[in-house]
């Protein structure tokens, strides 16, 4: 029975959909009307399991007999169900895992190409040790010692969990192995097969981003990236941005650890995902490195949070750090360590160093800025041998959130908006029905309104123009009509969405300007301008430059990248001599605060200004 | 409803009790049936769930309503059952916890008062860090660094999973803290308290006999022990000896994991207790030893034990190793190391090395020779510098186990005999109704039957002596008649228990004899000869001279020194000297293995005589 008149509204995560639903309505229908695509072989009727979902907060009718049946083991325990069954009770919020949805969202895992010297830090040894006899009986260890002390090597050292398997294993493998040797210490012993080919040995990079995760396997032998894939930051459902997270672990004793667990949960899923496509298995991954922004750092190694949202928003760790994978729940090799290259600061991150490393700004003699745009924007300046940083603070709004019509790089998200002889082109992810707009949309969308003399100098829509409408005094601008979106509603850019981009914009163009004028230098001083990230991949460079928030350049100048910081990451993981290059480059950077800066409000003032 | 006729076969351990009940009769009137007190304060009726005791293997009936609400939580999963309740269905094996007990068995935790210089691993660093500010904002971990280099002490490391509470414990002792340092590892910090005394640091020392489990809390700061336990090992519920621990795990997949988690647990206990004794937590606890002989070493430590169990029997580690508390669910201070001396051989262990050490015959100049009975009996001989060593399968016999009316030392066993005049005088432990005979007993028994001729050099009772009875052509000697004793049935010795003690001296003996053939020395050269452990405290040096076990030496030669075992753990706990003194001790000894040896065959003929 529908109760008619009362509306819940409905927030869809990772994908960042809301919509309103009638009272009595599914989350399946919920998830229709924002344009989702839940998987749903059965109609809906409760028996193909497809479109499991998690409740993260607010209140769903009881599970029935078709939940109860088909969602296993502790899943009802920990949230989890059938979108066609469960009907919202009020508003909800919804985590949909990316197994449950017929099209993965745009996920970004491109970066350049690596050439360099390989230095990895686990090496291969093979050996092939005497059993023990009547008239040997020392112990495994000691005889496998002695093989390297006969070779020259320094001598081994093998620690927990890997000790707990290594005499069944050396006997399963008829005393013949190829070990993963770093430094002295032995990570894992993988068997020599028929041909007599010993198995290669892997690395794992990840970039943990606070909305997305990148993570590549890389062949430490050859130095290649055989395989790369992405997935959604599953800590979403927690808190769209690092404070809200911050704030969960602040409100739940168990904050930490589940945000640690869900994800080292989707990196071990990534990492079997890619071991799968190369047919080797997780443990042949000998070696992973992680970066990200000093609160996806800390929470991945499960390092205190809280003081990184309190006055003065200190790091605990900022040092390089190791961690064995086992301590943390990480399915590689037993021995297999993961290094966490240094922070700079509470807001500036090992992923912000690994991107100076990869652009290579650090080691430049040319004036360069690069910049990764997240919801926190970190900027980075080398200028004669310095390196000023800052990290600004430039919100949602390029990740699709707080824009009325706004959703993240998925499936029939407006990526693209053109005026072309006054009517308004848009072209979509997917090329499928828009239902909605996503961050490099919204930004064309305001530049060629400004192109267009819709919008003003102070981000007002002028009622005069044909594009502006005016509905109950309000003024917006409609990009697509309901009958051709995908669910039946009409997209449109108002002037909230415009401020939003103001903001955002804004703030990136501040922490640009600020870090110039720290330098003493002007933009036109800038040899190159790197755009890092998968928003700054995306993104048209003219509409950028068009709403301000980068300065105007020869084009020639601009370089976008991809994900920068998963490339320092795989850089670290093949090369030590890097990973010394990295903590030399986080020991030389100057941290600029922004928000204590005496021009901040000035250059802010002017760069919110179109 | 109890059917007449047949009778089941109750196992009680650990105390090591057998007994046979008629079917329908609950474990509790097993129990008492054997002369195990069970705490009953109910009168066995379900309601103050006292006597909860554990199923190890067999049929009980279905739990009652009373066992229902009585067993905590995992409590009936995990097989626990209230004795008063539980009616066995066929033969069943109890493991009975030491809280279900209302006195508790004898445990040997005694040893040589120590005297060393202080040289602990762990030391203590009191510290005073300066609070991040707006004009300092540097990583905690970083501004701590900065204080020890101050102070010109190593940079410091903080490893998982210390740093993941490492933030938050400083904030909340105000930046005021002592560390427990080890090399440049911090261990832990505790708080300094009102009166500016900051905590000792605490170390724990264990050893792990198959059979008993010893725990000694010693201050590091003083050295002094200041707290001590014992315990049974509970892993006894899965097999008496090394061997049939083996074979559980070979013959279970999660073998290995469960008699480690049985360990672990007790000793957590243990710890918790002595902690709670002087009022400080686990968390005062840095440091950790253990010994255990190599088989129980290993499965502390989670180390593979099918290769111990199948010739040529090697440890899979003999070096020492230092494994982190947390690894295996110690709850120490969270960067706690538990330090593990050295191995020899497959049946030589640690605590060997730990008793050469404590009993100081590695360092002297005199010709001395230690032994630890038990059920394997380690052996080392000190003579002109070398040190041999080697195990002797001696058995249970001495643990009261393949003893008709044998049982442990515990409350009620009979622990000396004498024959004056004819008579045959007993006394147990704890002047208790006798309800069996302990290990120090049997000797005595076997000793003065000797003594009184009623037993002949090959170990057959003599018909014709008085003491002696003649039952359906089998011999035996009542000890105690039915109605002194604590469960109304008559405890005797027959042939078949003197056979037992026959084997196990005679295996004793040869070990003793080979080491001196080896040596090139005959017995009357031992200058020394001290009997560690704690049947070795309790036995009556006469008895076990005249049933030929030890050689006759003049009686000062003769040492009872306890558990030395223990001792040699304390004294690496406090002493990083004394661990590579051990270090030296178990390169520098020479195993003999007894079973190969050409004069094994004659030597063990000649022993088992008496």
């Amino acid at each position: 029975m529908k109760e008619s008149g009362k509306t819940y509204r409905i927030e869809l995560e990772p994908v960042g959909r809301r919509t309103e639903i009638k009272a009595g309505s599914s989350l399946l229908e919920a998830a229709q009307n924002a344009g989702v695509d839940l998987l749903s072989i059965c109609g809906g009727v409760g028996t193909c399991y497809g479109c499991r979902v998690r409740l993260a907060s607010g209140k769903l009718s009881a599970p029935t007999l078709e939940e109860e049946t088909g969602l296993e083991g502790e899943d009802l325990a920990l949230g989890y169900r059938l979108a066609c069954q469960a009907i919202p009770l009020g508003d909800v919020k919804i985590d949909i895992p990316p197994e449950s949805l017929t099209t993965p969202q745009r996920l970004q895992v491109e970066g350049q190409a690596i050439e360099i010297d390989l230095d990895p830090p686990v090496m291969a040894v093979d050996i092939n040790i005497p059993p023990p006899a009547i008239d040997d009986l020392r112990s495994d260890i000691t005889r496998l010692k002695t093989v390297f002390h006969d070779r020259g090597l320094s001598e081994p050292t093998i620690k927990f969990p890997l000790l707990t398997t290594f005499s069944e294993s050396l006997r399963a493998m008829s005393w013949k192995a190829r070990l993963a040797v770093r430094e002295n210490e032995i990570i894992n012993l993988l068997p020599v097969d028929k041909d007599s080919l010993p198995s290669h040995l892997y690395g794992l990079a990840v970039d943990i981003g606070t909305t997305k995760l990148a993570a590549y396997l890389v062949d430490l032998t050859t130095g290649e990236t055989v395989a790369k894939t992405g997935a959604m930051n599953p800590q979403i459902g927690y808190g769209e941005d690092v404070v809200s997270r911050i704030l969960y672990c602040n409100e739940h004793a168990d904050g930490r650890k589940v945000l640690q667990a869900r994800v080292v949960d989707s990196i071990n899923q990534m990492a079997k995902g890619l071991c799968d496509e190369i047919k080797i298995t997780p443990q042949h991954i000998v070696e992973a490195v992680v970066v990200g922004n000093t609160a996806m750092h800390h929470l991945f190694a499960g390092f205190p949070v809280h003081q990184l949202g309190t006055s003065p928003y200190v790091p605990s760790v900022s040092d390089p750090f190791e961690l064995r994978a086992h301590d943390i729940g990480l399915n590689l090799a037993p021995g297999a360590y993961v290094y966490l290259p240094p922070n700079i600061a509470g807001y500036v991150g090992a992923d912000h160093v690994a991107m100076i490393l990869a652009t290579g700004i650090g080691s430049t003699d040319r004036t360069a800025l690069a910049l990764d745009i997240g919801t926190n924007t970190e900027i980075g300046l080398a200028y004669k041998g310095r390196i000023l940083c800052c990290s600004c603070a430039s919100g949602p709004a390029f990740e699709g959130a707080h824009i009325q019509d706004g959703m993240r790089a998925a499936p029939g998200a407006i990526e693209r908006v053109q005026i072309i002889d006054g009517g308004i082109r848009t072209h979509t992810i997917g090329n499928r029905p828009p239902v909605g707009i996503c961050g490099s949309g919204i930004l064309d969308a305001v530049s060629e309104l400004i192109a267009n003399g819709a919008i003003d100098s102070r981000g007002n829509l002028l009622s005069q123009h044909p594009l502006v409408r005016t509905n109950n005094g309000k003024r917006d601008v409609q990009l697509t009509p309901a009958e051709k979106t995908g669910h039946g509603r009409e997209i449109v850019v108002n002037r909230q969405d415009i401020n939003e981009i103001q903001l955002a914009k804004g703030a990136i163009r501040t922490g640009i300007e600020i870090l110039l004028e720290d330098a003493g230098i002007k933009p036109e001083d800038l040899e190159q301008f790197i755009i890092a990230g998968a928003f700054g991949t995306y993104l048209d460079l003219n509409s950028a430059i068009r709403v301000g928030m980068f300065p105007s350049l020869p084009m020639g100048r601009y370089q976008q990248v991809g994900n920068a910081a998963g490339t320092g990451a795989r850089q670290m993981l093949m090369s030590n001599r890097l990973r010394r290059k990295a903590v030399e480059i986080s020991q030389r950077v100057e941290y600029v605060e922004l928000t204590t800066h005496p021009s901040f409000n000035d250059q802010f003032m002017k760069a919110i200004m179109f």
